[in-house]
């Protein structure tokens, strides 16, 4: 691609970073913010700025949050007993759009996957095993996608925490095997969060 | 969408301001430059800010251009007596790609369309019109896609300047009507410059 401004040049080649954005898709974008008025490439810069330099993620649950707790956990109405176990922020947004879950979260930030060099440690397995040790949740829900790594990331907990007071139970396999959580409809999402089965009888089928 | 941040909220809705971002896109697009180290997201906020902020158009062709003349005009290589009218600055890059083409450029800004509310006025095709009366150029290349709104747009050009000393014509038809320019691929956009046909036969076709 032939440039003839390095400031565009450059402005495209970021852009172009981006996961599933393209030189041609880059430039597109970037010349409809130059039809904008500045104050939109100034608002875009700063929001995607301030969210990368301040956000945090709960010392808790490990969601993404504007605080040290996030919202859910800082929740007195949520139920403490229960956590559902997640891949990942999306995740935790999908299912609390289903408003089916009223119990807390654990997001793992990933599932253990030799291929791509992602074992248990590079995971938030260890503060939620901690959790468990403490006593005071009661259930955990396993909610990862129903992939190989899916299923080798809740055998892992599972062996961790078998030996403590904790039912452990999977979401409903509703949802196709194979598919991300993210992209479940509302219904069949909540759903299988309502009709979750144990966590032994789910290694029986 | 339920955010756990406001942070994440404004940079999502910021994301989904983008031509073809939705919400979806946008959140993935965030979330993976969370996962990126901090500098990702500092160099893509400023590239655009400075772009955004600094940008100019080509003094003579209304190209982008970091400098008051841009570089296609300020080369005293190319042929000032051939000047190439294209719609945008993606044309302009398009056509450079091919290397078919030595002369000048005139980005009109886009194309008269009464349904969008486009007049002639709101293009530059004042500055192109005084081009060819100050007698210098003595050929102008209608490179612009061939729809009715490029149609009516070169013959509204035509009528201006039928009366001054200057050949017209038109890129050759090798690129299928209603197709944009910049997704033709290279040797069909090439050859339709090549055999450029003057504008009055192009009339009759
Ligand atoms: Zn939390
Ligand atoms: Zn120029």
């Amino acid at each position: 691609m032939e440039f003839s401004s390095k400031l565009l040049e450059r402005a495209v080649n970021e852009m172009s970073q981006l996961p599933g954005i393209g030189k041609r898709t880059a430039l597109r974008l970037v010349l409809h913010l130059l039809r904008q008025p500045k104050e939109q490439t100034t608002a875009l810069s700063q929001a995607l700025q301030n969210m990368r330099s301040t956000i945090k993620f709960c010392e808790f649950c490990h969601n993404i949050s504007d605080f040290n707790l996030c919202e859910i956990c800082a929740n007195p109405n949520r139920n403490e007993t229960i956590i559902c176990v997640v891949e990942d922020v999306k995740d935790v947004m999908a299912i609390e759009n289903t408003s089916s879950f009223k119990g807390l979260y654990h997001v793992l930030g990933g599932k253990i996957s030799p291929m791509d060099g992602i074992g248990p440690h590079d995971l938030n397995i260890e503060t939620l095993v901690k959790k468990v040790k403490q006593g005071v949740v009661k259930e955990l829900i396993f909610a990862l996608s129903s992939t190989m790594e899916g299923d080798t990331t809740n055998f892992y907990i599972y062996k961790q925490i078998q030996d403590y007071n904790v039912i452990t139970s999977t979401i409903a396999r509703g949802i196709s095997v194979g598919d991300e959580l993210e992209y479940a409809d509302e219904i069949t999402l909540g759903r299988s969060i309502v009709n979750r089965i144990p966590f032994e009888t789910s290694l029986k089928l």
